[in-house]
């Protein structure tokens, strides 16, 4: 229904930005953040730099995109056996990987290169898809459970706004905590 | 008691700091962001580029570092009398204040040139100082409060979550909800 052409999966667009997603990848490995360049991704891509202004815009657009990336679930949550350990176990990982320092510089990318939203809307719903899950697998068991956004606004909103803006104390004790009185009410 | 060089007010760095943010913020207005460059600043605060590369690093740590500024409450939140309305009303004008393109692109500017997160805990304890007041003035009244660290957590974080992440729908009645369920535990 789009007029933009939609790339095949596997086709030359899917490879470019594979292949340039890798070579930002293991140049911020290698050369540090603050030394990277749209031209030196793009040599070590194999690929001109104007493919990556036109696909991208700009370094910062890129590092957004790829950090988005980065914050994709790469599997469904695990199965605890009720939504109280589930919760518990998924805050407790989230929390894992959005405190490290390369998680909150991801969080902070998707947030910069972004000045419409649609990628940090894309980490949000990351977030909630993880959670919808462990909803529907609680009503499956028959549990009393909030709705989604709810446990958005308990859980995944206070440790994200500390993990950004207030990260001192910030520790499982807290993501169990918070879990907690999220299925409380 | 710390090793550097306390500026007197109204010394010459508080009015180079002055003449800097308000040279960034007029030509914000009439260049647009993109256009700004730390040379366009610093001519037209009527400093040398190096004074503002000293002071500040770089436009991003200036662009942060004037975010925080132009975040920081005015003055002490208004008093409607009893906590429930003095929290729904700093609530609604938080949400206000930040959702707005300007206070949203401010919050992502602190975040942004600010990579150990002093700037980002900056606006946090703007908050927080204004959380505590109402809380101060609650307790004066003898009404119950929850502390601090609560009403960030369910006030404070999904108001800013949302701003941040995922906008659709925030509105009055939302925050207010959100004052509602903090002080109803």
């Amino acid at each position: 229904m789009s007029g933009r052409p939609v790339p095949r999966p596997g086709g030359r667009s899917a490879r470019v930005q594979e292949a340039v997603r890798t070579a930002l990848r293991e140049l911020e490995a290698e050369v540090g953040r603050s030394a990277l360049t749209v031209p030196l991704v793009a040599a070590r891509a194999g690929v001109t730099p104007s493919t990556v202004y036109r696909r991208w815009g700009d370094l910062q657009t890129l590092l957004s995109d790829a950090a988005v990336e980065r914050l994709r679930p790469d599997a469904p949550p695990e199965d605890h056996g009720s939504l109280a350990a589930d919760l518990r176990a998924w805050a407790e990982q989230f929390l894992e990987e959005t405190a490290a320092p390369a998680g909150r510089s991801y969080l902070r990318d998707a947030l910069l290169g972004d000045p419409e939203g649609g990628n940090a809307g894309r980490c949000s719903e990351y977030a909630a898809e993880q959670i919808r899950t462990l909803l529907d697998r609680a009503a499956g068991r028959g549990e009393a459970a909030p709705d989604a956004e709810t446990v958005l606004d308990r859980v995944v909103a206070p440790l994200v706004y500390r993990v950004l803006f207030r990260p001192d104390g910030l520790d499982a004790v807290y993501a169990h905590r918070l879990v907690r009185d999220a299925l409380e009410d």
